[in-house]
């Protein structure tokens, strides 16, 4: 795939892609502080689940590198990581992948206290690197069993990003995509613009566009038109957490797509890692639901106002989508359905 | 009401507030000459079906007024009037109303064939001026009947404007939410911003607000999470045409609010004057759909691209909702449901 990386690890610095100039500027950014990183991932110049999960643990290390310059004792140490792990999780409180990440980090750490600072900071890397590894694993496994879900010639509508850009290679959503595009299927996508951020148009459309995907871009409410006229065959989307009992949330808009493939017949499936799967979370109703500022909507690009001044407004990021809307989840195991205990 | 005045005739001109410039600016501008009329019919410096008919009946007499200085024949005057009535009808080709005002005044000049010319264009005047003051009536009559379907506290969505700012006063979906909010029946109002050319962010909340109203501001993918959250009582929209058999056409977005509403079981009413029943449509399916500029998707502002370059896109600027999503038809004479025919 040409799509460009979407981060990668440096001896001293995470480097990530900035998302938020896509898709009028490739330019990667070097982080080596622990604020930076968490600014990076609340301000989603790093976004997608699986690849905030990537850019915690990564980021983890490169901090405690620098941390461990110092000279300083183990439990020195183990204190500092405790506390940049705590102000990680707070950058983003949706995605369940974000708390995944760090805590394999946590467990690394445990089982390799007896050894010496600079070996833990070796292994820390070797465990943020597999980190990486399994997750482009991951996203390739989806997407052979999302291709089982294919046919040549199909329409597919997907919503936000849950692409190359959102995790380290392949996507989530997009992998049977790039796999059936690889296979000459040509798929017809139809890409939701995903306001108020646009992740649909800067960077789906982007992603789609240089895999050589035949794409159409539409506006979030032409949604229910392009099912009206019969071109989806299959809705894809990613998602930041499923519950136990198969709810799931996603990014804003999702719950309203899953709503029209249903009044539509058309299927509609969720492609997540099995990671994903929270079965602490019982239900949809406990996931709870970030909201960002009200300036996404009104002020385009923070320049031109769209909205009168003093307007108030409703910005959630994610909703909740119930799991009778969900024709299947698609994970690296295959593709399930509720429960999902033991699988 | 404290809302500027959407349009209003003088002597040698046809005066618009120019809606592009809102929120931002309060600017009026005179058009006298037919093609200034049809491109601001075009670009939607004036839009809103009842208004556009009202502009294209008021531009035509002030164009018709400039053509009559040059002396001409009776006949050259009735050519020309054919003439400017089809280019005037050409501008947008989706609402009933551009047409209903053209032919309103087609019929005043059948009826004053034996007139001078002079005495025609006063006769133009005042027809064009009792347009606006029939839609003025109507809409009052619009908001009265749709009170009846209100109550204290109520929440209410609406999609695109079908205010003020798209009529002669008061407007149509608006229109009841005015005059419970001068009862006191304190509303909370959420309004889809309405993508592409955001006349929820841009218009309704403008004229919300200004009204004094409660009003909050949404990105139209989030209609389906302010429904979930039990926060919406009933639906209001405007719409461009009815067919006969109910369905309607009206913003692209308003088929997936109809759908969303229908699924939470939220009643949905289509707010409009009699005139947009179009019983020579027998369905929705004969609805020609206008196609825009996917400029409007892909270039914010006209500035700032935000999609790649060369993306294909869809841009349909209206859709069509059937008529099983209706609860109610409100209009000028009740609140209606098909069939339409003997009202």
């Amino acid at each position: 795939m040409k799509i460009p990386e979407t981060l990668y690890l440096e001896d001293n610095a995470l480097v990530i892609l900035d998302q938020t100039l896509l898709p009028n500027k490739i330019e990667y950014v070097h982080l080596t502080t622990l604020e930076e990183i968490w600014q990076a991932i609340k301000t989603l110049q790093v976004r997608g689940a699986p690849a905030i999960g990537i850019a915690a643990a990564m980021g983890l290390c490169v901090h405690m590198k620098h941390f461990a310059t110092c000279g300083c004792t183990i439990e020195a140490f183990i204190t500092e990581f405790d506390r940049a792990c705590e102000y990680l999780s707070s950058s983003r409180p949706t995605a369940v992948n974000l708390n995944w990440g760090l805590k394999q980090m946590a467990e690394t750490l445990k089982a390799n206290k007896e050894k010496t600072v600079s070996e833990i900071v070796e292994i820390l890397y070797q465990t943020a690197k597999k980190i990486n590894d399994d997750d482009t694993e991951v996203c390739r496994l989806i997407g052979e069993h999302g291709l089982s879900l294919l046919k040549p010639k199909m329409g597919i509508l997907t919503h936000c990003n849950a692409g190359s850009l959102a995790t380290s290679k392949y996507g989530t959503a997009l992998a049977p995509i790039y796999f059936a595009q690889e296979r000459g299927f040509e798929l017809r996508v139809y890409v939701d613009e995903t306001r108020p951020l646009l992740q649909g148009a800067r960077l789906t459309a982007f992603e789609l566009q240089t895999a050589g995907v035949d794409t159409t871009l539409i506006c979030d409410n032409m949604a229910a038109t392009v099912m009206a006229n019969g071109w989806i065959d299959a809705v894809f989307v990613g998602c930041d957490r499923v519950a136990a009992n198969g709810d799931f949330a996603n990014k804003i808009g999702t719950l309203g797509v899953a709503i029209l493939a249903k009044n539509f017949g058309i299927p509609f499936y969720v492609c997540a890692p099995f990671s994903t799967i929270d079965l602490n979370t019982k239900t949809g109703s406990e996931i709870i639901i970030e909201e960002r500022d009200g300036d996404e909507i009104t002020t385009q690009w923070y320049e031109h106002r769209q909205a009168p001044r003093n307007i108030k407004t409703f910005n959630p990021s994610f909703d909740v989508t119930l799991a009778k809307f969900v024709s299947g989840y698609v994970t690296e195991k295959g593709i399930l359905t509720p429960p999902f205990l033991g699988k």
